[in-house]
């Protein structure tokens, strides 16, 4: 495997710029102005090792890792969901429904849909699809969003990212009602996550993912130490709220986390979720840990018909001999994130027919 | 100094017997079932050293940390807010205005809400309360609520806890407006809290008045490591988002946390909010971590004139020869809390008025 560090786009400043914008943003402003919520900074992320070789063929420990697979524990997850679904047909002729809003031909954003598209007709669950010219107005997109809303037999509605520039993310997410968020990315989902005594709507799909890896593996997660790379709203965040309501003591690296790989090694339990190809090394990792690698990156590979294959962010070649469990990529929690969604449908739709 | 370890009530469940419910739990149900969101455990705290002797004068490093004067912080931030006030009601002939509801006879209650709105007096912002006889009905509590929703010279409404016995607090709570939410505590504002990117209405109290007497003592809080001890709705959780969106690498240590002593001593900074006199050991700290102890505890003192003294989580004379910087109990986070519910009324009033 010939395995190379991806390169990010070079950031127009240094963590250390930010580091001393953000002192003296705290040294210059008035004591009552001082940002109690912290400035927003981005994530950059310098890889602390990559001038080190990877190790392909590590020597010593053979390699004795169990390989988690996400392509067959998904499928047990999907063939469940049929089933239920088939129940419910019987039971109250009724189907749950998925809407998916596109807009704009991008390639790979064709491909997700119709993959989604293709495991909800698998599983028997009823697909719309709404699509837009790249140049369409937001008004469009707005009604076509507020039509599925009121639609009863749509359980679940998806706006596909990213949408064209001139449109307003934000706006056209929120127009998304509550009970229809199968995504689960709503604050309010977020909120009701993390308040202990409350229960969102929705998982969102990939945390929901990685949880389900780890239970259907049989991992205890209780009284273990879990640490999750990465803090995006959408993985990271979710996964280390989800991994704390399961009684794990959780612990969160970002950029800006000193000794990452001291505090990773301590870990019982390891999910990356931060996009660099390689970041987490073998010697990252506490021997017998068990990691869910959520990062799908592509790395420039001549040798590979497309000129690039995808790699995780933990070498996986170097974590095989030093862990107990790992998730190969792709095949770990890719198909997951389709699966959940799926179950994130027919929950919907159960609760909208009061059907259990 | 008498110091002696509370007790809690005795649960009448163990810990390894919740444990076995949980294992018997995933194992009987059906692969599906699996409570993807985990069991809602209550967090029972068995201090791991309560047999050890306190040490009320260590020998050895003399005591050089610096006391964080919450006192003094939190005058200093009611005078800034007071002179916000006046500027206000100079400018714009309106002044910010915080509604109490009150029920019942709770002598602990009545002291909180007379302190509550003696400081509001203070500072100039007006204060409405209403009082309901312990046998009011659910529904005059709720129009009260409502009634101030509508009032536009209330922007903060707090409902003192708990209510009686025979109220829907969940119900009762959820009236009150997502704008006039001072307490912080809906779980649309925890999901802004816990959302890059996003900004809550309100900051719970307690948590922003750890932060702001992290960042008024000069303490730097990004890229250190954070250990928040407890997980609660109302300090715990919000205090470890607000930590990590200051950059720090947070870890949450909770009741099924083993060792919670050797990860509590790897923390730069740690913010105690159990509620178990005691709990945190001077070897529990790394010398020079900063210390922020929210627990108030009543401790059995027959020297002291009502019988008992308060006491933090954290064993305070054993903890001052250790650390950098520590908050006395009490006179430490205590006072912190009122003032950032006045702080939180005047942000309201602000976005109400549109005045900056």
């Amino acid at each position: 495997m010939q395995a190379q560090i991806s390169k990010k786009v070079a950031p127009s400043f240094s963590k250390a710029a930010l580091k001393s914008f953000y002192r003296r943003y705290r040294t210059k402003s008035a004591t009552i102005s001082t940002p109690i919520l912290g400035l927003d900074l981005p994530d950059i992320w310098t890889p602390p090792s990559c001038t080190r070789p990877l190790l392909p063929n590590p020597v010593g420990n053979a390699p004795t890792a169990k390989v988690i697979d996400g392509n067959s524990i998904a499928e047990e997850i999907r063939s469940e969901i049929a089933d239920e679904v088939s129940r419910m047909k019987d039971a109250i002729a009724k189907v749950p429904g998925l809407a998916v809003i596109i807009v704009g031909q991008r390639k790979d954003s064709q491909t997700y849909v119709r993959n989604k598209i293709k495991a909800c007709q698998e599983v028997g669950i009823a697909s719309l699809m709404a699509e837009f010219p790249e140049d369409s107005a937001e008004d469009e997109v707005v009604r076509a969003v507020a039509s599925f809303n009121d639609n009863p037999s749509v359980h679940g509605i998806l706006v596909q990212l990213p949408l064209p520039q001139h449109m307003d993310e934000e706006k056209i997410l929120n127009t998304v009602s509550l009970e229809k968020d199968v995504d689960g990315f709503h604050p309010l989902n977020m909120g009701n996550l993390a308040m202990r005594g409350r229960e969102p709507l929705f998982i969102p799909c990939t945390p929901k993912g990685c949880i389900e890896l780890l239970l259907r593996s049989g991992i205890e997660i209780m009284g273990k130490k879990a640490v999750v790379i990465g803090r995006s709203n959408i993985v990271g965040t979710p996964t280390s709220l989800l991994l704390q309501r399961h009684h794990a003591t959780v612990s969160v690296i970002h950029a800006y986390t000193r000794n990452p790989d001291v505090i990773a090694r301590e870990a019982d339990i390891v999910v990356s979720a931060v996009g660099v190809a390689n970041l987490v090394r073998g010697d990252w990792l506490k021997p017998g840990a068990v990691v869910i690698d959520v990062g799908i990156n592509p790395v420039e590979d001549p040798s590979s018909k497309h000129g690039y294959h995808l790699t995780g962010d933990v070498c996986y070649e170097e974590a095989l001999p030093v862990v107990s469990a790992i998730t190969p990529v792709p095949g770990g929690v890719g198909p997951m994130t389709i699966a959940m969604l799926l179950s994130n449908t027919l929950n919907s739709a159960k609760r909208a027919f009061r059907f259990s």
